[in-house]
């Protein structure tokens, strides 16, 4: 159990790293799912101060009151919804922006808002790979912002601090990406896996994942009462996953999955160990590599994660099964987010308070 | 139990009536879900050969093979969905068609057809109201299909069997209104509700009802973890309604409301009795009504249908509650159907078996 | 929107009223949905101190880590689930218990916990109804504990908070009694409705109102894709509705009926005015009635509530529709609760914020 | 398309292989998911006489009515579920007999019913394996039947139609088995399949599939908005696929997962080639080695199967994904069966085809 100064802290109410200067935020994009789980979060935030929301979602042309918007933020934000306008971001109003908007205007949101002195968390895709030259491909457009695109950090919050405590903008993860790259690089940095007999990633994920503009996929009957697999071999989660873990693309087989829930992704990973290892020590690796991690649960008791144990909470889980439990070869790691969480708003957040000096998990935990 | 034969006839194996003529039918409309659910029927008719496919939905320009429009159907139907074009319509190719259009498409293509000696039924509510000045506040579009409006019969088949039996084209009817009309039909010829003090209609639906458009309202997660209420006082179902119930509009509240499933409707209806009421009195009532009615099920047992007691079927189920067993005053009748089946493509099939001459739950039950 | 300062409270980091004393807190019956959310909410209570957790639900022979109990809160609440013994509560350990125990269970226990100068919040049915000649018929038992019966407030915080403030035993309301009273009481207090025409509330609820023990009626693929009413005219929050509302129980008719969801009710309720009304009066009606209820939501925009309005928060949404705008006779009130909010624990935790001079919605908004 | 002839054969109406003599069918194990869906099945077989139905699941003592039991089978069986006695299987009455039996009531109730002359198609697990000290293993019990299990013909029908007509005693495969095992059959028994680095099975299932019994893991809540991994290394459906496909169970991992659904398998299946292949030939090699099976549909469109493709059908669909087009190693195969239908009743039903000389597809296509 947290101590009483730690309950504290994630509760918000102390902060022992820093006191607890406010910070003014903007969420563009707030008319999508992720920017709704913002805006939630950011209501509970006790250094958070709402200053602007915009999006380019709805007719674009006039504010929208919240509710028309996100029906359960009903009197939540104090703010109306304003049309996207680049003119409405400025330090004078704010200090932080959050980008929930597709991945080409983010691309170009950016650098005018990091120009301006503003720091920003991108929860596009559009700062993630590293190789510029990768987003025809995997995202269908030329990037243009190079210079910002170098400048920004990986946002996986577990594995660059350090990086985005000093970062003026964070890519923030893929949720599928944040899903298999938590679940495998304990292992991977520790050299335990064969990576030459491939490693399968099988993850299933809710519906909400695939943003909320409406298309016949989506559409509830659908999804409803129904599984399907789609786009196997080539999901654009899959080069960051590579860049993240420095895979080669053959060696990753990686098949994502749509279920009929709104929010969660499980991910069922299969590798070969590349020498037979107790289940123990596979846990101990992990404790210790997450030891610091507020938000990560390593599951020491047998029990795998399911998607009810981290939904509507920022946790990523992860859980263990062998082949036998002395001296495994075949291992399953399976890691559980909620998709909006730990997937997408959660973790923007979770990047925000270490970009400000807050504790990682505060609104959070 | 069914007599043997009587399962023989059912099964479509023999058909006392007449001898079974097959007929060859065409669907235009075959995309969405109700013309899925008359493909899905038809498949397994013994009389009924599927002529010709034909949906504007795609793109309407090219024929698409039916896996891309019903994944389920795949190798089902020998026939490709084509782009919907009058030309192709023509007794030479076959002798029935299933309108199963938007309403404006509905009214345009019905008196065309029958002009060319085709017989109609039509799943939009084109032809549903007699009075075609109602038209435009319930539809929003002007009828000018005046004489096949006149023309047509409305095809709730358990009232109106002998008509349908003689129609060239049915209208029929909408799915909330077999739910209500079914369930209140046998009170109110008898004179049983005290009408003046107003009947309520509490529905409920799944999501297929609304078709097979994506918008947002039925985007996954928007139904999902979800129930709501909508167009109350409203509904478009309404006026058929009160026109096969001889009701005013203001004796009658009807509430419809979406459920996260994919197909059912569940009505709760609310009455007042005129005099008091054994519970016993009133089955039989019922039974009595529906005696020859195959596929409507009568509860004289104290349970209540459910969605799940008739999805994926033709039946409409009818149970009872009361306020006590004797001299019941406040009584709820609760129907249920699936929207698909009885509340639409089932219904309709019903209703070319009556037409046709076939035993009337030929394919369905 | 709140103002800053309203919003610190709301989030607990200050509290105009009094300053924050901390309370040490017990679960009895910590196992089931209603007392793991009570463990979920408590967790981010900024003065609530988990001092003991208690079921009989499990082996009610040993301790359970809480992972076991509810996965997701594993890490959350730094004490495992004990089994449910008498002895361990008392003063000397905690201010405060929380029964979430059956109605004879919770009957037996809160006398023996005030007597130990305890104060208690019951979620349980064991103290709602004032009179105890009534607990056989609606619960099924015979009450003994008739002076706790007496001293327990009806904790329906809106309606009694100046009781609640004061009281050492809350009776915490029925989810379902809550969703009506809630939507009802600013109505007939007022006279507005024709009482003599009767009351219509159909009520829909998700499947975590029926308790956590496995059931053939909860099984999943029997609440799947299914809707169904139950207890027509005999469901057991009914009594404590006509107490709340004074009302006749010949006058309201109550039916409840099962979602495919796991959390949330949703009432449809049918009144008729004694005199027609404007829409506007109603709004404003409930709005004064309501004006200095944090956690009701009055909709004068002629939205109705939904599930999703409310699910995960303690809020309760009241809308309306009616016949006409102007001169309504007819009128709909649409409430929207989560069960196990503002249906269950969460009410419980704003009657302990009462009871213990913290701002009603520490914890909650 | 099938031709006229094929669709009447699968309509029931004509037989041409042999003139349709009827059977005379008993169902033990009624009250179960499959149990119902064998009467739902048999209710529409043209040739199937349902002669007794039987069930130990509800109190065991008396009758119920067939709506007691499966609500939606009100009024389509002619017959009440008797509680379950030996005594009532006789020759006399019927001529065959379906065990949807708990494993160890399947295996003492096989042997009796053979002896009695009786033909069995056996759901449960207790005659598939052949090897009978494996039972204890892998079902928890000694097999004293083995001789009976020796008789048995493992009914995977694709794989063992000659067998199968032939068969006295069948066990009916398991639905995960029947969704790997037709997957792998064609790649291994054409060696294609690099079988040192191991095959990978992730399959997802509806949770119809765990039986009827309410239980915690399977309560509503549970499984609502959830998914999750479970006997990881241990599911007791290996072993028949290990026996089927001649796999060392070190080279198959197999991972079943519970969705919420209620109908439905979806598995992903991964393997290695051992020499590169393009696309086409693997269809080419499963379309070829299912050319005569009327129940499975293998995808050459590049298409994956969902599980909305199949359920509430007969079907068996496989689909195919790989790393390149042209000259693949790595190969995912996509199969999506209904468990119920394929996984369970309907192959029971097909299988009883096969035995009494129909048309496989009789009922079911």
């Amino acid at each position: 159990m947290a101590t009483a100064i730690e309950s504290d802290i994630s509760k918000g109410t102390t902060n022992k790293r820093q006191p607890a200067k406010p910070v003014r935020v903007a969420v563009a994009g707030a008319s999508g799912y992720a920017g709704g789980e913002l805006l939630r979060l950011l209501a509970r935030h006790p250094f958070a101060r709402l200053a602007h929301l915009a999006s380019s979602g709805r007719d674009g042309k006039s504010a929208s009151p919240i509710e028309r918007v996100h029906p359960a933020l009903r009197g939540q934000t104090g703010l109306d919804c304003q049309p996207l306008r680049l003119d409405d971001f400025s330090p004078s109003r704010m200090d932080f922006v959050f980008l929930a908007t597709p991945h080409e205007t983010s691309a170009e949101l950016a650098p005018a808002l990091l120009a301006r002195g503003l720091r920003v968390v991108d929860l596009s895709g559009a700062f993630r790979l590293k190789d510029s030259e990768a987003y025809p491909r995997w995202y269908g457009f030329e990037h243009h912002a190079i210079p910002s695109l170098e400048q920004a950090v990986y946002g996986l919050t577990e594995l660059n601090a350090d990086e985005v405590q000093k970062a003026r903008l964070v890519a923030n993860p893929g949720c599928y990406a944040t899903s298999s790259i938590l679940a495998l690089a304990p292992l991977l940095r520790a050299g335990w896996i064969d990576v030459a007999a491939g490693i399968v990633c099988d993850s299933k994920s809710g519906a909400s994942g695939a943003g909320r503009s409406p298309n016949q996929k989506l559409h509830f009957p659908e999804v409803n009462e129904n599984c399907r697999a789609y786009s196997p071999f080539g999901h654009r989660h899959v080069p960051e996953i590579l860049q993240a873990l420095e895979l080669e693309e053959k060696k990753f087989t990686f098949t994502p999955h749509l279920l009929p829930v709104t929010r969660g992704i499980l991910s069922t990973i299969y590798v070969r160990l590349a020498l037979p290892r107790a289940l123990d020590e596979v846990v101990s690796l992990f404790k210790d590599f997450y030891a610091r991690a507020q938000l990560v649960r390593v599951y020491g008791d047998g029990a795998l994660p399911e998607i009810q144990s981290v939904a509507h909470t920022n946790y990523a889980d992860i859980g263990f099964a062998a082949d036998r439990a002395e001296g495994a070869t075949r291992l399953i790691v399976v890691s559980a987010i909620d998709n909006l969480g730990k997937g997408a708003a959660g973790q923007a957040i979770q990047n925000m308070n270490l970009m400000c000096g807050y504790a990682e998990e505060t609104a959070l935990a």
